[in-house]
């Protein structure tokens, strides 16, 4: 069956049979939810996306947000956007009831958000900053603060941003030199600029609430100086009404995709009037800011894999309607005299369909079961389980991040193939896909970021606890295969790259020992691809086992073509993609340091 | 040392010393030229492209080619670029001295091609398509189509292009519907439509001929029924005048990428006056067009490794200049108090510049490998010769237009992420050739018909003849490296590799003899990367021991450096990317059968 953008029987497929979401629902926080009304919820998201983003999509690219005269404005679209999501209770979807939020698990909220990216990739982070800032605000805020700016961020009327990135300031946050000068007040002057805001500006908030990375006068260099400050557009006066806070838009960076998802450039302070309030303690601004990383980042990989649900089904469509060459007969011949056979016919075709869908399925797996850790991390009443469930979410974060990121380039590279000359014009979707899908490897730490986070501090973290844990988590995978001959094979091949992963890290390790962490991350990169891989092949056995169990028990709601399709890509993903990790560990392996101590004249 | 878009000193290394051009200058065809001439001929298109080209690639991407009132119009400075390149005889260089061409070698022309996609890939194709079509009509065309037409194309007063696709026959030419219906003149009353004709129509060229696939009525179905046609756009009456030969253009296709570069959509006949006259005989116009197609296809592979070429010195440009992040010390930490370092520092962004060098150089080689089998064909006096360098082109033709063409987006890929959130940005170059190269993997041959070629016909060619040639051409280059100890190791690779091939194809050879060639060529695109990649290191291992000798000979004109970097890029492709050829193979040589009859439901 063809959708639009996105597989919503497949999403809750894996939402409650694979990752078995109403487990959660037994904590005393999700008590309010039953599948029932998890389901409503979605099918509400569902309904939003179907008539208020997706029909949009191709106006947004063509029509994309513009500066002109100090302010960005946005597709007029937004105007039904904004008030709608505000509405739908989006922005506080997880913030507690006590908060004016909805209480849901993150991992529904996840389910809805990839619904909502899949349709529209424009939009979604409008929502997800406004959310994110609100949340550090409540998670460090002051009082004064919460009831100052949450209860217009939560209905939309406000906008919310996170301002990290200066210009001499990108990965390297230490380097932040935005300045914030103590007054005899309770505010702070900021003085500084701020550069790649997304979400940072636009005709429909009145009010845009900025989280800024400041450094208070004479605070440490280095990460460790780095404070946290709410910097409004507008900010309150002593008689309630609003003045402007010297926050000037300076320009936005035009793009090559997501052209409807400004990104601005933000001057604080050029007037010297721009006042920021302190959020939590001073010197403390990275540390509250990673705390919300973790959401921040399996959302980025999110929308990659969501953006690629979208352009396989786009493809998937062409590929249905088509009509293109014919099949070989016993000779190797074609017969010019039939008809034309749909292009879906073609194995080469097929291929590109599988691996799309064994990257987006994979990916969207992979997400949920991240959200799963989120959400009982959030809501385990022992300690133990907490620490757990938490070092399986630091180990995978930096994977969610970038698996859907980098494979999804590739597998809308196959939506654009399958099209053919079409691919490539603006008639059809898959190219704005793959302009679009581009940035999710920049955005949130780029992917040599995420590889560092991975090989140098989450492999290594606890003396390797989390990766123990996540061995444990895949044996039992393994362990539920095994059951079925069918599959068996493929639990044996998972078994192999755990072993082979073990292997790795114990050649990569001594040179770290050594105090050699150049050389130690020299190739984190390929690490993330091999281990990436693996982890995805991880996903794809458990969501295959669960098919099978379900084939077997008879108790499916889906067809059991559904079924076997579940199983069929789990074997294309491991005849096509775990093939590789072979030659990547060999790469890993490898003692040529050839891009270490290598003069820059080389190139 | 950065280059602006092409490194003309590899490229001479890789001319005159890898690939030894000069031989061919003992030709009798090419006796006029030494390397004095052949480098005053690639100096003048170098500065050609500095001065007319490169200077234009960003505003023709900002200001497209646009379609109006029955009209496409370039970018003015196409004016200087016609009438330029006209005088400096691009369109004949590898024409006849007596058809008016300078009957240079093709290896020298694809080098020259080579700087000029560099520069600009918006421009090229005007000059190789209309010297292409010019081509056809001096091998095939009647002396009076020759006079007609050749003068005024030689000098780009008029352009030609290559009518093929129509709406219902892309990649399936045997479905090809214009038709030619025979008068009681020397002329066919020609009627159809043809989309994705590149360079069909501008304001500089006051005519353009099109060289057009169409069925004479009556003819039989299939390729087989197909005849070439000359039809211009403006044809000439009995006083010498041209008048309008009803050619409409119809629209233009809005691309994604090489925007300047025109794609239009042609409506011959819907007025019932439009002529055209048959080249060469009746029903083998495909066959006609399939003589020229290995040329356009080294050219479609040498557009997208030139493409790749001018975004890997953008990005080792940004690299060498921007400072972020800082050195780890032996205890894993960054000292903030440090100035930042240039990013070409970090390991990973080597990895990235390395990747795109031997992306680029190793098609480069190729190219121009594929160049010299070419010149090779043509000048042998013996037929035994001339079928050995026809054979050995016809293995490496689809791979010389596929590895750049996939590669190359990779390679691009790299790139963007080199320059983090300014990759995506407008104001730097990287995204401009992210979008312009996803063309490639579809012009000439989509990626899954070049594999179906590779393997499907081109192995198989004369009981596997070719194959066995290029495996002593392997061998050679294997015997030559294994002088040098250094080179050793990689030698044996390559010698492991091609057992590989050998145990891969006969793997799948007894589908094919058993009648099922859809099994025995699903995984034809598959087999492409694999042997693609062995190819390419191939090459690679051939340009390092050409290196080794000169820096073992102290005769290179060269640095140390220069010549080092060579045999380093080398190493840095068989350990990161020869690595994965097991993989590859694995997948080729699997049972699993998963992308043949298999329901579309599975989707």
């Amino acid at each position: 069956m063809t959708h639009e953008y996105v597989d919503i029987d497949t999403l809750k497929f894996l939402l409650y049979n694979v990752h078995q979401v109403e487990e959660l629902l037994q904590a005393e926080r999700f008590k309010e939810y039953d599948k029932t009304s998890l389901d409503i919820f979605l099918d509400s998201i569902k309904t939003f996306s179907d008539t208020a983003l997706h029909p949009f999509i191709k106006e947004m690219d063509e029509k994309p947000s513009v500066f002109k005269n100090g302010k960005i404005n946005v597709h007029p679209q937004f105007e039904n956007i904004i008030k709608t999501a505000g509405e739908l209770g989006i922005i506080g979807a997880i913030f507690d009831f006590e908060d004016g939020g909805m209480q849901l698990p993150s991992t529904v909220f996840q389910a809805a958000h990839f619904i909502m990216n899949a349709a529209n990739n424009h939009v979604p982070g409008y929502f997800g900053l406004t959310s994110g800032s609100a949340n550090l605000i409540l998670s460090f805020g002051s009082q004064e603060l919460k009831e100052t700016y949450i209860p217009n961020m939560l209905d939309l009327t406000w906008g919310g941003t996170m301002c990290l990135t200066e210009p001499q300031a990108g990965s390297s946050l230490s380097d932040v030199m935005t300045v914030a000068t103590p007054t005899d007040k309770d505010y702070y002057q900021i003085k500084g600029q701020k550069i790649f805001i997304s979400a940072g500006d636009h005709q429909f908030c009145s009010n845009f609430v900025h989280l800024v990375l400041a450094r208070i006068k004479g605070a440490p260099t280095g990460t460790k100086g780095v404070s946290l400050f709410v910097v409004p557009k507008n900010r309150p006066t002593e008689n309630g009404e609003f003045t402007y806070n010297d926050a000037a838009i300076e320009g936005e960076f035009e793009k090559m995709g997501q052209k409807g998802y400004c990104t601005t450039h933000i001057i604080f302070g050029d007037n010297d009037d721009c006042r920021g309030w302190l959020v939590g303690e001073a010197n403390k601004g990275l540390s509250y800011m990673f705390q919300m990383m973790n959401e921040a980042r399996i959302s980025t990989g999110l929308m990659g894999a969501a953006i690629a649900s979208a352009a396989y089904y786009s493809s998937l469509k062409y590929a249905n309607e088509r009509p293109q060459g014919r099949k070989l007969n016993s000779s190797g011949q074609k017969n010019a005299e039939e008809e034309q056979t749909l292009i879906i016919n073609h194995p080469d075709i097929k291929r590109l369909l599988f691996s799309q869908k064994a990257v987006v399925e994979g990916s969207m797996s992979l997400i949920l079961q991240s959200a799963i850790y989120l959400d009982k991390e959030m809501t385990s009443t022992s300690a133990e389980e907490k620490e757990k469930y938490n070092l399986l979410l630091e180990l995978l974060t930096p994977i969610v991040k970038t698996y859907p990121a980098e494979q999804g380039i590739q597998s809308i590279s196959n939506a654009v193939q399958i099209l053919g000359g079409y691919g490539f014009c603006f008639d059809f979707m898959p190219q704005q896909y793959y302009r679009d899908i581009r940035i999710i490897a920049l955005y949130e730490g780029t992917t040599g970021i995420q590889s560092l986070d991975l090989l140098g501090r989450k492999i290594t973290i606890k003396k390797g606890k989390a990766l123990e844990l996540l061995a444990i988590e895949i044996q039992e995978t393994i362990k539920n295969a095994s059951a079925f001959d069918e599959l068996k094979p493929f639990a044996n091949t998972l078994l192999e790259n755990l072993s082979l992963v073990q292997k790795v890290i114990s050649t990569l390790m001594p040179h770290a020992m050594k105090g050699n962490y150049e050389r130690f991350l020299a190739d984190a990169t390929v690490f993330m691809d091999f281990f990436g891989t693996i982890v995805i092949g991880w996903q794809w056995l458990k969501t295959a086992t669960v098919a099978n169990q379900t084939l077997a028990d008879e108790n499916g709601n889906q067809s059991q073509e559904f079924y076997n399709s579940k199983i069929h890509t789990m074997k294309f993903f491991y005849t096509y993609e775990m093939s590789k990790t072979k030659g990547l560990a060999k790469t890993l392996m490898n003692e040529e340091e050839l891009t270490i101590q290598v003069s820059k004249d080389m190139f």
